[in-house]
């Protein structure tokens, strides 16, 4: 089996003080592999990568309609629970008569450094909503709605979840071999790097109008690339190189050290893994298969800050670097 | 070169989700390598792990007289800026004549959960002495009251350094090729897994009684065996597993994936490095060899919940399991 190959690096001084490997692919519109790197056969959870996986019975299925593009972005969102996400998804959930009680995402401390600290000050413990799933699970609770399913919207045998596995296995070509429970409670299905390249190559190339799950697919790509801040928040990885990308990619992150990415004007869709699962390394790969694909400019200050990111120390000295590791420009 | 080594593995479901590699030496008192995974000869920093290291000149040049076990082993903490910590500290700078200002660390948010949240909510900025390496900063300062130095004692050409790197070149046994700066800004002299591995065997064997050097190291060991809770704090790697082998070793972590154990009445010391970083990996590896030698109980909860610990998603539920590899126990 193809071994995983160099993905980042973190030098300290002259010295290579850690090193991260993974597997990465780049996919076209036929669903053929243009590159990889590693083995574009290993079986990978997405995480969260694939929540506009996950979101397409909420649209193919017309649940959506009347749904905006901003609350299209939230349900593929991994957000960091600022006020522009949570009050947005509580007023969705107000929207379907629920409330923070019918989540089943669990409870999360935002990561919104303001909001964090005003409720540490106020003794206020967080609720589900500032779970960085709760625009996805919100999505479930409108499809739920039009389904007319049980509360328990994350079993994996209820038909919410039947919906996104049937839809995640005929995007990414490939039956999943399995699937694990996600922080979120709800299933997340296992699939090939390969495969979940190939699904991202099929957003890519979606918009010709021909079928529900086209439109669909194409309308999502849209809201996310649309709205990069209510995608993750900002100061992160999606939101700031989405916006570096000027509108030619649509990314999300996935725990783990998964990364994918959308590139319609190339009809290109992109998925890596970092076999330790490190968010740093999955950050600085993307970024460099952006550049590579001419879509970001290894200059922007979003894009350095991943790819050649300085390592400062507590007194805010540089003391190290973590890198892309170069074959993922070159090779 | 010998390829890194399975060290451990996440689990999620059916699946392996992501998995570490590294490099673990087990060294005995004349030196030798008695068991060895991946690359013994692999270059690293040891971070953290060496601050009994750093902390030899402080004692072996007498400047140590007069100090408590107390502040020897928070001379070689990382420890996680808990009141027991802070205070300690801090009268030990008063002790000195100094202030918060004379340390050169940098200033680091308490990771003790309660005084964050008393911080957080009293509008408080985080001090230098909250920093996990004050201890050692500490020390620094009395070794250089002894020396005559320069206020500025992390330069690497202060005497304080100078003389950090002669004892760490002697008990490791090998030229230091090369230094990276630390987070806490003093210089990091890098080593091999097994130079280090080497290194702790010597404290493990010291207590002879034969010299200032043996002597200092005998002592050193004690003091962190004597104090746990001071080395790291509740909750904690260092303080945990040290705890649960009833005195039978010291135990050190290091950022970026280093640990290292010193076993007295075994006489053998353990260095390892984890190639990504992950310390997740390293505590469950560290955890693997301790029971393969005999002085942890796998069943000991803080044991488990290391080598085999459950991944719990946002509702609590267990989704995963965090594991050592097997051949850690076995090979």
């Amino acid at each position: 089996m193809t071994q995983p190959a160099a993905m980042a690096e973190l030098w300290r001084g002259d010295l290579l003080e850690s090193a991260h490997s993974g597997h990465a692919v780049i996919c076209d519109a036929n669903g053929e592999i243009r590159s990889a790197w590693g083995n574009p056969q290993a079986v990978i959870y997405p995480r969260s990568s694939c929540k506009m996986l996950q979101a397409l019975p909420l649209v193919e299925s017309g649940a959506a309609e009347g749904l905006s593009d901003q609350q299209l972005a939230l349900a593929c969102a991994s957000h960091q629970g600022a006020p522009i996400h949570v009050d947005r998804v509580s007023a969705w959930l107000k929207d379907l008569g629920l409330s923070d009680d019918d989540l089943r995402c669990g409870p999360e401390v935002s990561r919104d450094k303001d909001l964090k600290l005003a409720m540490i000050r106020a003794h206020e413990a967080p609720c589900q909503v500032h779970n960085n799933c709760s625009g996805k699970h919100a999505g479930f609770l409108t499809l739920n709605r039009h389904l007319g399913g049980s509360a328990e919207y994350v079993d994996p045998d209820h038909p919410v979840q039947k919906a996104v596995r049937a839809a995640f296995e005929e995007v990414t070509d490939e039956p999943s071999p399995t699937f694990g429970i996600d922080g979120c409670s709800a299933p997340n299905f296992a699939t090939t790097v390969s495969g979940l390249a190939r699904a991202m190559a099929a957003f890519a190339a979606a918009g010709s109008g021909s079928g529900a799950r086209d439109t669909a697919q194409a309308r999502l790509t849209r809201a996310m690339i649309a709205h990069p801040e209510l995608v993750a928040g900002e100061g992160r990885a999606c939101t700031e190189l989405m916006r570096a990308t000027g509108g030619k990619a649509a990314l999300k992150t996935g725990a783990e050290g998964v990364f994918v990415g959308i590139l319609p004007e190339q009809g290109l869709g992109i998925a890596l893994k970092i076999t330790d699962g490190a968010t740093r390394a999955s950050e600085a790969a993307i970024s460099a298969l952006l550049v590579r694909l001419g879509v970001l400019d290894p200059e922007d200050p979003a894009v350095r800050k991943r790819m050649n990111a300085p390592v400062l120390n507590r007194a805010g000295k540089p003391v190290g670097l973590v890198k892309a590791a170069d074959e993922l420009l070159t090779a």
